[in-house]
């Protein structure tokens, strides 16, 4: 398993990314997928794999019935002569959204406790509403030609101890990605060691590929224009445009220089996230950032969010765009 | 994982049941599930599988939006002080019917060539549709209270090598019933050492987790009574209630004593058998006999089905039981 990986890893993952639950689900409403966003980070990631000049056609790989219709849409009949598309290797992660998180907050899936009959119906409940989500996203990025392939961390052979990832079979992503396919995990309910069962989050698996898979950079697709000083609600929030990660694990924001101190400006943002959401994604992200591996955090459906997938943004970053860089400084 | 399997074993799993793709989706509308059927299979699996007294209730495990609905039906509210229901451990694997079929056959995905575009959108394109299946029939079997986690072969790490099964974590698998759940695998497009890509079928998946999980007994629910002399729309097809199988792996029907010789009624039923199906499947069923476990070929969603699921015929089988039983005679 080992040989494998580390034969992966010099074929080189050009990128992870997260496409997070707020930006490719409506955040008001149960169970609900953002479209216009998911057809847009669809067709931006094709354009960001792409490598050489682009077919002239997209061969859609969503040949599955519509609603409402008794047909199946497979327009490949001139598929025989067609060249088969250069794609460099990504891997993409998806949040849960509005799905599943009811579903698990209901039950305390994350607390565990599989003996508690509400425990047990509620890590069912939230695996189908995940991936109900996953096939979802699936389905949109296979129309837009993108070989997809959905797989669930649970079947994947994830489980935790404690929340930390105790297992995770990465030789059948990575032989999945060889194979030419972008794998699509998802953040799932998973047996723990310890608690019985809990909640891995997309974050920490994103972690845990990128400490593995070694990719060239890592996007993260949010729902605002990147990390703030204070909600971004507030007329007054500053975006942080690059947070500095040091050998020891700390971060500090380099750009724009704030007058405060650092530790005001750790302060106003632990302040607004009493649920971890920005918090632990800064986290997630300087762990990533300390293995050289620069981190992305940018509004999903933007000409921004292009240029991060595109890797425009390892030599140098343009002064006009806007999102949040978390990278590694000696 | 030996010991993990190992352990398992002794801690003796009861039934494998294959619903077939024919009993559960309807066979002459594409990607169309056959409702009425899969609400009475799930409604038969729970009363197979639950051990001493029912409980009062079923507590539904899919808290999913309903179409139409803004709301998530969840009706858990006095979950607190229910007694959690003892299952016995059951496993469940599903065809394809009329999910996959067409993706995978307009692309030839089971003769491989990854690298030929059309190969690998309709890879792509048969996942989709066999998981979309998968999750459907999940949601069915949750809602009738079984606590169902679907497993997607591709993702346990199921490869191939010329279509034999070259890989297959089954420690997931095992740890999942282990830990109280019923895993719902099914027929998958898979990687295959070879030909790069191939189909692997809900059959040979069964054959592979019987010889490796040796339940009880194992069920196949299709759409006719069991298995006939000659096409069961000809009047004059013979039922086969019983068919022995040697230690060389040949067979033959013991009831009801038929005046041909055997050899007849071989060619009889791949006369009418092209594409393989009852001749594969009485070959697949013959190699789990032989491993001294009972197989039941039953009409899903009827009197007949439900006794072979609750175990009924392990001793002797009624008079007016309809089915076929395979079953190894030394």
């Amino acid at each position: 398993m080992e040989l494998n990986l580390s034969e992966s890893r010099s074929r080189s993952i050009r990128c992870i990314v997260k496409l997070g639950g707020a930006a490719i689900t409506c955040k008001n409403e149960l169970e609900k997928i953002h479209d216009e966003n998911l057809e847009v980070v669809a067709c931006q990631l094709r354009q960001a794999m792409l490598e050489g000049s682009a077919p002239s056609k997209v061969i859609g790989m969503d040949w599955s019935k519509r609603p409402g219709s008794s047909e199946i849409s497979c327009d490949v009949d001139d598929l025989g002569d067609q060249e088969s598309s250069a794609f460099s290797k990504f891997v993409v992660v998806h949040g849960a959204g509005s799905f599943g998180h009811f579903q698990a907050s209901r039950s305390g899936v994350h607390k565990g406790g599989l003996e508690k009959p509400i425990v047990k119906a509620g890590f069912v409940a939230t695996r189908i509403s995940v991936t109900n989500l996953n096939l979802e996203i699936v389905r949109a990025l296979a129309r837009e030609g993108i070989p997809t392939i959905g797989m669930s961390p649970f079947s994947c052979g994830w489980s935790t101890s404690k929340r930390d990832v105790a297992s995770a079979d990465l030789s059948t992503v990575a032989k999945t990605i060889e194979s030419g396919f972008v794998p699509v995990l998802h953040g799932d309910a998973v047996l723990d060691n310890i608690l019985g069962c809990t909640i891995l989050s997309g974050d920490v698996i994103i972690r845990h590929l990128a400490d593995h898979l070694k990719p060239e950079y890592v996007v993260f697709l949010t729902d605002v224009l990147g990390v703030y000083d204070r909600p971004p609600s507030e007329p007054e929030a500053v975006l942080l445009k690059e947070i500095a990660v040091g050998e020891d694990g700390s971060w500090k924001v380099v750009n724009p220089v704030l007058e405060r101190t650092n530790k005001k400006v750790d302060y106003s943002l632990a302040a607004h996230d009493t649920t971890g959401g920005m918090e632990t994604k800064i986290s997630e992200a300087a762990m990533i950032a300390k293995l050289g591996i620069d981190v992305y955090i940018v509004k999903a459906a933007t000409t921004h969010s292009q240029r991060a997938l595109n890797g425009d943004l390892r030599d140098s970053v343009p002064e006009d765009w806007l999102g949040t860089i978390i990278r590694f400084s000696k």
